[in-house]
């Protein structure tokens, strides 16, 4: 496998732009991008769970229900266009129409995402007055503009792109994404975008996908929050003509779980105030549930990422976090806590119970920006892993501090 | 109903006394209570759900599932007894053992509690040193030094008490409580002790005290998290003659419901770091499980909690809340949300969507100390109510902390 640095632009055929429409109040951040796919691209999506949900939200559901093959994606930043009544759905259709005259395609061929201050009314002008540059301007030398006009509270672009020899072709993904936890004024998102070479059905696809988000973006948290407009979109181009046998696809499917971990590390890394990013890894459960179970209910601790920021390492929060999980089978005389970073490592819980450590020794450990939390509850061999962010002043400021 | 004053000693013939005993270091702060009955009461207890269970919670489980009847009941803050091996129940069973003999009763007879840091080995020594000059010096004037000695991160003492005159005898009732979120430096927790005049079996008293608990401490979050050593016990002394009829069951329903609450909201004004008492209210749902888990995802949300800290009405991150409830029947586009404080009120969604209202007085309206918050589904008859708290820098700040 070998890492490429053009984000989406790593895949061939593919188009992308952006520029500032007006949604930003800034003019120097842009917040309009299109990404263009001249011949198609088949695509799988996954979204929010929230019932509450954006309309771009809503009508990318029901467009990946009834169409497998499009050939746009338009993404506005600055306004999330929900919870706007019926204004903002009739926005939505009238921009997506312009579009598709501008680039003579279908309106069943273009995807929608938005992210930005929900509640607020989307006017069509701002669309109608700068999709015809952005059209005119498609390019696939630089996914520079499109990764940073899609940033809200991120304070960096995440992108991502590796190309992988497989019988003798060469496939290509690239990706990237922007979350930081829920933004500032009102609701945040998370959007990702993976783009790749491959000619695939949107069945595959999907089972693709849904595989990658379980173990990367559904392994993720900054603050327990789910957005309105979560969206994750998978795009198939179909350039390479390889052959997916099953071989092939387990080797794709590692690709794509690459891309989307990658991705989500990046965003628990930028989580809204972070000093410090987690990886909380749980092990001998009796179910992968089990453990994914163990591990959110860490991950999601006020108390022990306060412990975190704070450098102490604090294995009774865990515990109790632990015992908080909802998992009845557990037998907490079992559990073993280990802390470790760069500089070393402490087990100041064994058997459900303190064990000794160097208290001067684990404060330096959790000094270090990566920290590692290895939980074993030695009572099966199922594990799961999930990242996470420490809760730090800065978070309540940046979402406190609404009228600064 | 009247109001009293004087805590748990508004029932007659019970006997208190605290101390200083050495689980905290400031001698100055008492941190072992003794609550005495002398005729004995009728006891019912609800514990923790967390799986992590403080020796005293496994102890009190045991011993009100085999016993109704108690005399004394030994508090001590400092250390929480949790998660620190078999001595822990050693040195639980030997303090029983030692105020059972000093009191001329049966260990059976005695229950106790815990609070304090987790995972620290507690010694015997200092409850034998301190448990004679403790029951030699027994009181019924003042519940002051008691309701203090239990306090950890709390900044208040919580008591209240009342008598209510039905059928033409006085019953009393009083009460005290703990609990701030979970302490600095390791865990948290809430206790509270409920004392009335009743006579009443156990089974009625096991009910009474569920119904109350249901609509006041399990109705309350400061935090989201559940501590190991979490305790409300209801005591009975029988000093009163009151007959239990339906009609008379229901009037000390409400005052032992009534005192719960009392309490409860006590707990969440005192919530760690706590600018703002917010109490929750989620109206026309479609039944009262629903109601409060919507209630609950709200004061649970840090989002939220934050932007209210800020003055901000964040009604878009109140109803994306909503939508991550797990009541999957609601439907988005017939909420209304209303914040309300002594100052006005005003009403910043309706069916879903932005309702205009004057931003300047919305910030003006959550100023104030308490803050109202109403949530109506317009989906059925049913409601709950919630209290929470604001989460502030001093959350954060309290922690973080650990080595300071």
């Amino acid at each position: 496998m070998k890492q490429l640095d053009k984000g989406i632009h790593a895949v061939a055929n593919i188009q992308s732009q952006a520029l500032h429409a007006g949604f930003k109040s800034d003019a120097a951040h842009n917040d309009l991008a299109l990404i263009y796919f001249p011949t198609g691209a088949t695509v799988s999506g996954v979204f929010t769970q929230n019932l509450v949900k954006a309309w771009p939200v809503i009508h990318g559901q029901a467009s990946l229900k009834h169409h497998s093959n499009f050939k746009a994606i338009l993404i506005n930043s600055g306004n999330a266009n929900a919870c706007n009544g019926p204004d903002g759905e009739k926005t939505m259709h009238q921009t997506i129409q312009e579009l598709a005259d501008l680039c003579a395609i279908k309106p069943s061929e273009i995807l929608m995402s938005s992210t930005g201050v929900i509640g607020a009314p989307l006017d069509f002008f701002p669309f109608k007055k700068a999709l015809p540059t952005l059209v005119n301007s498609l390019q696939s030398e630089s996914s520079q503009a499109v990764s940073e006009s899609i940033m809200t509270t991120d304070t960096v672009a995440k992108e991502t792109a590796y190309s992988l020899e497989i019988d003798g072709q060469t496939i290509h993904i690239g990706a990237m994404a922007k979350g930081s936890g829920m933004i500032h004024p009102n609701l945040g998102t998370m959007l990702a975008y993976i783009v790749t070479d491959i000619a695939c059905d949107q069945v595959t696809l999907n089972q693709l996908l849904k595989n990658a988000v379980d173990v990367s973006f559904n392994s993720m948290t900054v603050d327990g929050d789910t957005s309105t407009n979560d969206t994750v979109l998978l795009c198939a181009t179909g350039e390479n003509s390889i052959d997916l046998t099953d071989h092939n696809l387990a080797t794709i499917q590692s690709l794509i779980t690459k891309v989307s971990q990658d991705l989500a590390q990046m965003i628990a890394r930028d989580g809204e105030g972070a000093s410090k990013f987690i990886t909380i890894t749980v092990g001998g459960a009796q179910s992968t549930e089990d453990a994914k179970a163990v591990a959110k209910s860490l991950a999601t601790s006020n108390l022990l990422k306060a412990a975190l920021f704070g450098q102490d390492p604090n294995w009774g929060r865990a515990l109790s976090a632990i015992g908080n999980s909802g998992v009845e089978t557990l037998d907490p005389w079992l559990i073993d806590i280990i802390f470790k970073s760069d500089i070393g490592s402490i087990q100041p819980c064994r058997n459900g119970a303190y064990h000794p450590f160097d208290p001067q020794f684990a404060q330096k450990i959790l000094t270090a920006t990566d920290i590692e939390m290895i939980v074993e509850l030695n009572q099966g061999t199922s594990q799961s892993t999930v990242w996470t962010c420490d809760l730090t002043h800065d978070y309540i400021e940046i979402n406190a501090d609404y009228h600064t």
